[in-house]
C-alpha cells in the first residue's frame, strides 16, 4: 500500500481481538474477556462494540466511554441484508461517530482489515512488520506504566516468589541418593514435581502460569527455553524461570532464580557468582535516556572480559546469546528491550527485565532475572527474593 | 481483493501466531511456545521457523517435519539487506521450498499480510469475517478430533470436576446466619473464596484457568458472562462454570454445575429440573448428520413449551437466550455451534458443549453442562460429574 505511506496516520484507532490474548485490547479497554470484540476510539472516547452476553458486564467492568451491543446492531442490519457481520456493524459505529480513518495495530486480522477497506474505512497498519521490536507502537504510552500497572508487575512478581518458596522447601527436604539423585518424600524428584507444586503455589498466590514456566535441571537448561524433565541430580545447576500473570491486573511478573542441591563445583560457583555481578551491573546502567543496547553491550563486554565465550558450538549455541532484559506488562514480552538491536533511550516508567545468563553443557545453566522500572537517575526494583542459591 | 476470489484457493497453508494464543498453530505445530513465529505447510511437510531459542525445543517436542532457525535466517539475509525481517525469513524459505502462494487465516497478521505480497508471495485470507462462525476454516479438518484430542478434552474436564468438589465441600460446610448470608472458616463465603479455592483446585489437578471461571449467585449469573463477586446467600441458585485448559495437552475441558445452599423454591426447583431436561433431550438430538442449528431449536421450543419466555426485558436479556453449545478443543469456543446460526450438519467426531440455561432476576439463573463427541448414531459423554444441587 505505498500511497498511503507519505500520509498523515489517522488519530483514532481501531482494534479486534479477545483481551486475555491481547495486551493492547486489554490496555485500552482495561476489560477482561476471552473472546474477541471489536473496539475504537472516537474523538477521545473509548467505545467497545461487545456481544449480547458481554455487554452487562462490560458497562460496569470496562475502561470504555461507550458500550454498544453487538449483537443487536448486527441483528438491525440484517433486517436490510441478511449478510451483515461484524465488518458492517463496524463500519456502522464507526460512521455514526464520524470517523472513517483508522490506525490498525500490524497484528489485526487480515480478514477483517480486507472487508472494512471493502465498505469503505480507510485503514492504516501501523508496523512495518520488517521487525516486530522496532515497529512504531500503536499506543505511544502503552510502555509507561501507571502506578496501577506497576502494582500489578509487583503482585505477579510477588506470586513468582510464592513459586521460588516452595522449590527452596523442596530442595531443603530432599536427600540424594547413592547416584546422587534427588528424592523427596520417598520418591524420584523429577522437574514434572517441582513444576505443579510451583504451579498450586504461584495459583494460590494469584498468579496464573498462562505461558507456561520453566525449572530446568543441569544441561536441559542450555537450552534456554526447555521447560525441563526428569530426575533431579544433586550438584545440577537448576534453572527456575516463573513468569505469571497476576488474575486481579493482568500484568505478567517474570524472575529468575538458579538452585543447586549439594555443593556447587568452583566452576559452578564461579558462573553463578559472574551472572549475578553482571546483573548488578545491568541494573547500575539503566536510567532514562541509555538505549537497551547499550545496557546489553555492558553485560555482554563483562562476561566476555571474564572468559565466557558466547558462541555456536556444533548445533547449540554456548555462553551469553539471548537479551539482557525485555519490557514486561500486559505482555509478557514487549517493548522496549534490553537487546543489541534496540536503539531506543528508555524512558521513565518503562518497566523492564534484567536477566542475564550463561549457558555451558557440562557445567549447566544459570539465570538470575528481576524487574524494575525506570527512573531519571537510575531504576527501582519491582521483584524481591534472596539470591541464595547453595541449598544444603 | 476482488480479481482473486474467483482463483482456486492454493493448497498451502502460512501461519504466525504463539501457538499459546492460537488454537491453528497449536494443532499444526503440535508444540507449546508463548512468543509468536512463522509455519507453513509444503507439499505435505510442515515447516516451522522458529528463533533461535526455541529451534533445540522445538526440533525435540514439535510436530514439524523441519525446524528452520529464524534467527539465524534473518542474520544471513541482512548481510546484503540490513533491513531484512520476519517477512523476508518467511518469503526465502517459502521460495526455496517453491512455494509461493498461501492460504493464511482470516486472523492472520495484517501488518505481515501486506509486506509479504510486496514481496511477492501470493496471499489468499480464508474466511470472510462477515460472520467469523460461518468462516470456511483453514484446516477442513481441526474440528474433527483426534483420540489424543478427546483425551485432552477429558482431562480438562476432569480439572473441571476438581474444582466442582471443592465447591460442594464448602458449600457443604458453610453455615448461614440469621439473615441468610453464608459463613465458611468463620468467614463470609464470597464468590470471591469459591474462585480461588477452585483455582487452586482446578491447577492442582493439571488444569489451567486462563480464560477466567464463573461462579455467579443469584441475580448475577443473569448476566450471563458475570465472573460472580460478593457475599453468597443460603437459598440462591448459584452458577459454577469452569473452562480450564489441560495443560498437557492443550485442549480444553467445559462444563457448569448450578447449585443452591439450603432449600430451593418451588420456582427455582422447577427452573432446575427443565434444564437439566433440556439438556437430555439435547444430548439426544445430537448425531451425526443433524445441524447445530435443529438442536438448538428443539431446545429453545422445549423450554419455551413450558412457559420460560426468552425476550428483552428493559436493558436486561431473560429466559434463554445464549446458544445451546460449542465445538471445544484447542480453542474455548470453535466450530461446530448449536445455535440458531449454524447451519452445516454435526459430523462424527467433532466434540460440542450442551449447556442450555434460564436466567430470570428475582429467580436466578441455571445452567448445566457437559461435553460430548459426536458419534455417527448418538453421542458420548465426554465428562462425568453428579448433578446434586441443592446442599444442605
Amino acid at each position: 500500500m505505498p500511497s498511503v505511506r507519505n500520509k498523515k496516520k489517522p488519530s483514532e484507532v481501531l482494534l479486534y481481538a479477545a483481551p486475555s490474548k491481547n495486551a493492547d485490547l486489554r490496555w485500552f479497554s482495561d476489560f477482561q474477556a476471552a473472546d474477541p470484540f471489536p473496539a475504537f476510539s472516537a474523538g477521545g472516547r473509548r467505545i467497545g462494540l461487545l456481544p449480547l452476553l458481554e455487554v452487562g458486564r462490560a458497562q460496569k467492568e470496562s475502561a470504555f466511554d461507550e458500550v454498544l451491543n453487538l449483537t443487536e446492531i448486527i441483528n438491525d442490519l440484517r433486517r436490510t441484508n441478511p449478510q451483515a457481520g461484524i465488518a458492517d456493524a463496524i463500519t456502522f459505529a464507526a460512521l455514526r461517530e464520524g470517523v472513517q480513518e483508522f490506525r490498525v495495530p500490524s497484528d489485526f486480522p487480515v480478514g477483517l482489515f480486507l472487508r472494512l477497506k471493502e465498505l469503505g474505512l480507510n485503514l492504516i497498519s501501523v508496523g512495518s512488520a520488517q521487525d516486530e521490536r522496532s515497529a512504531p507502537p500503536l499506543f505511544a504510552n502503552r510502555w509507561i506504566k501507571t502506578k496501577k500497572e506497576i502494582d500489578g508487575i509487583k503482585a505477579g512478581n510477588r506470586a513468582a516468589c510464592a513459586g521460588f518458596k516452595v522449590v527452596e522447601k523442596i530442595l531443603a527436604e530432599a536427600k540424594a541418593d547413592k547416584a546422587g539423585k534427588l528424592l523427596w518424600n520417598k520418591k524420584t524428584l523429577t522437574a514434572e514435581v517441582l513444576h505443579s507444586h510451583v504451579q498450586i503455589a504461584v495459583t494460590a498466590a494469584g498468579g496464573q502460569l498462562d505461558a507456561g514456566m520453566i525449572c530446568a535441571p543441569g544441561d536441559q537448561a542450555v537450552d534456554c527455553h526447555s521447560e525441563g524433565s526428569g530426575p533431579i541430580y544433586a550438584g545440577q545447576l537448576i534453572v527456575v524461570d516463573i513468569f505469571p500473570r497476576d488474575r486481579a491486573s493482568g500484568n505478567y511478573g517474570d524472575m529468575t532464580r538458579t538452585y543447586l542441591k549439594g555443593r556447587a563445583t568452583p566452576t559452578q560457583r564461579r558462573m553463578v557468582q559472574s551472572v549475578r555481578k553482571a546483573q548488578q551491573l545491568a541494573l547500575k546502567a539503566i536510567r532514562a535516556g541509555v538505549t537497551g543496547a547499550d545496557v546489553h553491550k555492558q553485560v555482554a563486554e563483562y562476561l566476555a572480559s571474564l572468559g565466557y565465550k558466547t558462541e555456536k558450538a556444533g548445533e547449540q549455541y554456548v555462553g551469553f546469546f539471548h537479551g539482557t532484559g525485555h519490557g514486561v506488562g500486559y505482555d509478557l514480552h514487549e517493548e522496549p528491550y534490553l537487546s543489541a538491536r534496540f536503539p531506543k533511550p528508555l524512558q521513565v516508567g518503562q518497566c523492564v527485565t534484567v536477566e542475564p545468563g550463561l549457558y555451558y553443557p557440562g557445567i549447566g545453566g544459570c539465570r538470575i532475572e528481576d524487574c524494575v522500572v525506570v527512573t531519571k537517575s537510575g531504576c527501582q526494583m519491582l521483584s524481591r527474593h534472596p539470591y541464595r542459591w547453595e541449598i544444603a
